[in-house]
């Protein structure tokens, strides 16, 4: 249909319905990891529907029973999709009425797309945020355990990638133990900000039929219920916290690859990485590829590039919900898989990773680091058998760094109690969500 | 295997192969995208052994004919991926072995997977460039033919989304439209940088046989060869130039988007969206959404957040080949793939456009526009019936702009040809690409 | 220097000093803002010095005071810069080693610049939000207040820029305002993690002269102690976290702009922004352009820029101290520099923004909204009368959407009060910092 | 001024003027920087009027007398700003209205600061372009020069950062610099654009007054003149295009930078910087600090997050001027001066850095890389004596790559050929530009 005589400006054809515009419009390549939220979403609402008296004890059982074979069918891999099925929710929708007939329909009193798009990516972001609290955890007590274990190791601070100052292997394992608690924190917090109920804000104005909302949160067992229904619709920023939680993550854990990728090489040679995270050349046999280091590193610039592109989307936008919202999801799910992937593989890397003890302590003989030590003295005036003992000796001054976060074995051991019991403290804030009924 | 004692640290159990590793390395779900590309430059790299000396004519002939049976069964869809087909490019070199046998290994003489990778990586981006630009190149005609079409269409040009002066609507038109042909003078620059060849370069050192590369380059129609091949195998400045291309492209698009969701509001009601472009709503039936083009604006987020994340991948990189650059071919894919569906239903939405003419004149009518002037004259000491005919007349104004570049229709028909003559232009420059052999 | 021969490649010259690499290495341009943090954490480890043992009470009294003069020059604009000073904490030795001869060498005893500069800009940040987290406060209680006063005013809501539902103007403002306090609690979060001591983690592996951090977080009033030595010294966490804090904070405040722009253009003319938040056009008189509006919302993009510079720069870097971390203050600076004028503008803004309450009735008349609404029901077979009768009706219904969150009076103040209640709450959780002895 | 009764809602007041607001509308801090432009601007629009006859010939020289002024006192800083100069045009004006009475107001005639401004940056920034490339050039012919008088030095190159194949330490240089020539060429694509004239667009519509454009175009030098007022006046492609030429730029230095970082540590010791690009610790003598480079390195981010930054801001803009644009100019001046800076101290570095040629072939012995062959050849099967022949042999191979693009001596000098006439021929095609009239 186009200007006043229906005439078409350029060469595309264009019907009633462009294909290239339907498919650009849909969603349900992606948001169908949703079958399981939008089930439970529905069923909380269609009892808050009959506690509210607009859906009977009858016509309650029949959706719910309803439901239960819709999800039965996605959890089989039998459900089957339309090619009208532009979504999850309409999906869900279609089948249940298939099931059950008209009553499905009642599900549509006083819910719109707005706010049950956006529960349902809630309850999905909510389970999935405890299992990367979870995997998180299982990394950092790895670190830890093996912290404990290897307590006695020395080998070479660097800053500026010079050999600064000796420290022990665990006290270089720990800074980066540390800062990933950080990031369990902020997982926490994010979480906290996710697990907020939107339902029965309708599309902008709220629910106009009495629905109690409470009941709702209690049924869908969330912390708490959205303040404002045009916020509820349409603000995101959950999932933009989620996005650049996993992008300070993803630093962090770049910054441990790129050590280990360096301390792997044939020139440092203090770690080799099992055989299980490299990939040797078939061309150059004497070569050792740390790809599933090289992969972490790389998946920092992928999971921020999807932060940016969501604020640079939210940007300017006006008000309650436009369609631009859409592309929170892929990001969402996207990066989801990533950190869950990039945590195991990080976890694996580390409890298989092979130690050189000997080339570390060699690092720090008289022969390399303190052979310049000794030379500075020499310059300075100091016979040089004086010099070059006590340079020799500076490789065991680490004990003096027992202040609290030094390398002292002392602090070493202390960190390692405030870790476990940081880990023991965030197991008890976030318990195994207790799956809604 | 772990540390000395072979103990794990750690929960995870893992032996030599660790599956969530695998899947994490694994790149044959999206660059089998590549298949074509990876034939053909196969087929080249043949015969450039075979000129060489290091392939007799008969194997050469069983190699091309195998790649065509390889070819073949990925066209038909009959291609069958084993688990172990981690890439592209294995489970092309594994099918050829099932096909010809050991023969098949002779491809393997001096080539790498480094320069194999980037040369399918050009082969299927120059291909995609000509296909976008082609797209391009019928939005912007399609604008133009429109804006020839609608020349004398009045209504009000806005700043800081203040009405400021009359303008034509097609003087609009082209406004984006001449934004969209230096988009497409720079997609010819991008893919004239694509359109080099890097086979050849080895794994880091070159190629060590003797292989004619100006042979290949004509083999594969490449307009030039890699300088230098460390920096041919591990530069990624096409694709993130390519990243960068859609990014601006898509600001463009934005920006016309939202000034037609703006003209598509109640409040402006100067055009309405064809119904395949917008979406009704069943709850508010006077509502009709411009999906279209709120999807559009949205993408420019998605799109920059692809070449954010590729530049902050390379960021740092230490030279030469390194597994972070695998990153680089699902964000050409997505963004690939985005791009052309946004141009062809931005095409769609502009050429079935409606514009509301009444509407578009009424708010240059002395009861809009014109009485803020008439009012402020008055304030200035001129009596209201002179100054409200001389707001009145401001309307018709409009032709005094006609410097080259202004609104007047002289002015507008001068746009309209230069902009045909640029798309003659590099119509002529980027011929459609002829299909290597 | 150069190469064996001494020969320079190329022809810049360079003798043992470029002044271009001085310059570029340089930072006391704008780490001079930590002037009063740096004087305070030097006071601190003085003091912690002399509980160790490491300086006696009159060396610790020559220092004490030696700082407060320091500290005065800066405050009253005498403290003379010489061009050697190339950073804050060389400039202050400097002037301390000037007024009180070589026991100003004393702070040097144990500590490093690596957690000098990071406790200086800890402290200067814990303030910086402290001052942040007012004005935001500030902003949101303003709109609350309107938000309370002008509750009775009803206009239309929109979804996709399309009318969807009359709702309250107070509605609308309590839309951005809860969305401020998610900011408003996040500031607290990551002040949080600011407030928390680096000092005595030395240089990389600790302290070692048993200074006491414990004593030096009381004096400090820090709220707890870094973990790990390496990690407190290179980890910039809590600056990543305030720059995405303050980015996403940009994003409400360009949303709530965007509305803001077009609720003022001629089209709506729902607000009229006050002469000092918008420009008058002397070509145009009839224009008033929203200049602040525009500012607000473009700087969305200048500090979430900062915010990707910074995690870029921080993507893969090795562990510890680097010198790519000196980026971080200038982000920090100007970041906080905008989003001071930013709050305040805003605040500007909403307190002196003049609403038409004509045009937004005039927007939900029969007239307006309705008559869409009538002409379906005909549409459906409604006679005219009773659909025009039934349309007109439904600007009434507002409130109907009482479930809490909606648009309905009894709504609109639940949601006022429990903005208000976390006003007070944060308050409490936020007590002005007491500034440290 | 505030809602109906005046009244202010919330604490700040606010009379007819905002303090915060006033400085944050202003640009004069950073706008300065454009004077020369916007004087050379200025005597161009005059001839211009003059030209249409509407100035007279009395008046044109009044005006080009007192831009002369106006430029002279900016040139020897005796330009006095005012307190209410909020920009640099407004100062200019004044100053010039100062200087020669009322005659200076011609100069609006028809001109609008929509065209002014965005003329003057494209003039600062086409000379700005024509600086860096200058110096870009300079570099990589240092670089050059460089491959060429080390020809013969051998070190290993590496894939994944593991020891892979003997390369020319030349071939290395040669392929930064090499990846540093498409920067080149791209900048001048960038400047080509650039130096397209936007005046005469007026504010939205055009020039009214018959102003030939093509006579101002001739007047300041431009390749061609915009072709739709409208996109004149608010396109920023220019600017984003450069900086993202600046970050791609960047990412190559930054590459090269962390390859030199690497080069440089105490377990490489393949090269060693000047004094003048490193820093000592006077704590730890034994270290050099490559500060340099780490600048370098984290300069990639702070430009990228300018890129990012502005493409934020623009996505999603209405059509035309709006004040969000006035984000383009800082961005432009300080990625500029990061560049020079940068581009000077990789200049600096590449030509006075030291390189160890011992440890560079003991890198190659037998008993580093060779030895890996050896003990693969060994399991193979080979007897010890001929593997570890044979492995010794390797290095020796270099020869062999002498594809074009490969590591041999006759590649390298192919790629040095190469090289020097790409400098020629960028070098007549942007020759130094002639200084407008």
């Amino acid at each position: 249909m186009a200007s006043e005589s229906g005439k078409l400006w350029g060469g595309r054809f264009v019907g009633t319905v462009d294909p290239i515009m339907e498919k650009f419009n849909s969603s349900i390549t992606y948001d169908r990891h949703l079958w399981e939220a939008d089930v439970q979403g529905s069923k909380a609402y269609s009892r808050g529907l009959e506690k509210a008296g607009l859906l009977t004890k009858a016509g309650l059982d029949q959706i719910l029973h309803g439901l239960d074979k819709v999800a039965e069918e996605w959890a089989r891999g039998t459900f089957k999709l339309n090619p009208n099925d532009e979504d999850i929710h309409t999906a869900n929708e279609r089948r249940l009425k298939e099931l059950i007939g008209e009553t499905a329909g009642k599900l549509h009193t006083g819910r719109s797309r707005n706010d049950q798009v956006v529960t349902d990516l809630r309850l999905w972001m909510r389970q999935n945020c405890s299992m990367l609290s979870a995997l998180l955890c299982e990394l950092i007590r790895t670190m830890v355990d093996r912290a404990e274990a290897e307590r006695d190791v020395l080998f070479p601070g660097y800053t500026h990638l010079q050999r600064a100052q000796p420290i022990r292997w665990s006290h270089w394992i720990l800074s980066h133990a540390v800062a990933l608690t950080r990031d369990s924190e902020r997982l926490l917090e994010v979480r906290k900000r996710i697990n907020v109920l939107p339902l029965g804000s309708g599309a902008i104005a709220g629910n106009p039929l009495g629905v109690d909302r409470e009941l709702l949160r209690a049924e869908l067992d969330f912390g708490a219920i959205t303040l404002n229904s045009m916020d509820a619709t349409s603000e995101r920023d959950f999932v933009a916290e989620f996005l650049f939680w996993a992008s300070l993550c993803m630093t962090h854990l770049s910054r441990m690859a790129e050590d280990l990728i360096l301390y792997g090489t044939k020139e440092f040679s203090f770690v080799q990485l099992s055989d299980a995270y490299s990939t040797g050349s078939s061309l150059m046999p004497q070569k050792k590829n740390p790809d599933s280091l090289e992969l972490i590193r790389s998946k920092a610039g992928r999971v921020f590039g999807r932060c940016a592109g969501l604020l640079m989307t939210l940007k300017g936008l006006p008000s309650t919900y436009n369609k631009d919202l859409q592309e929170d999801k892929e990001a969402v799910f996207e990066v989801s898989d990533t950190m869950s992937a990039v945590l195991q593989v990080a976890t694996g890397v580390i409890s298989t990773l092979q130690i050189h003890r000997e080339n570390m302590g060699r690092a720090l003989s008289p022969d390399m680091l303190a052979t310049d030590l000794a030379y500075y003295l020499v310059r300075k005036g100091m016979p040089f058998r004086q010099a070059h003992e006590a340079s020799g000796k500076a490789v065991f001054m680490v004990e003096q760094y027992e202040a609290l976060g030094g390398t002292a074995r002392s602090s070493v051991d202390w960190q390692i109690g405030q870790l476990r019991a940081l880990l023991r403290a965030q197991q008890t804030e976030s318990p195994p969500h207790a799956s809604p009924k």
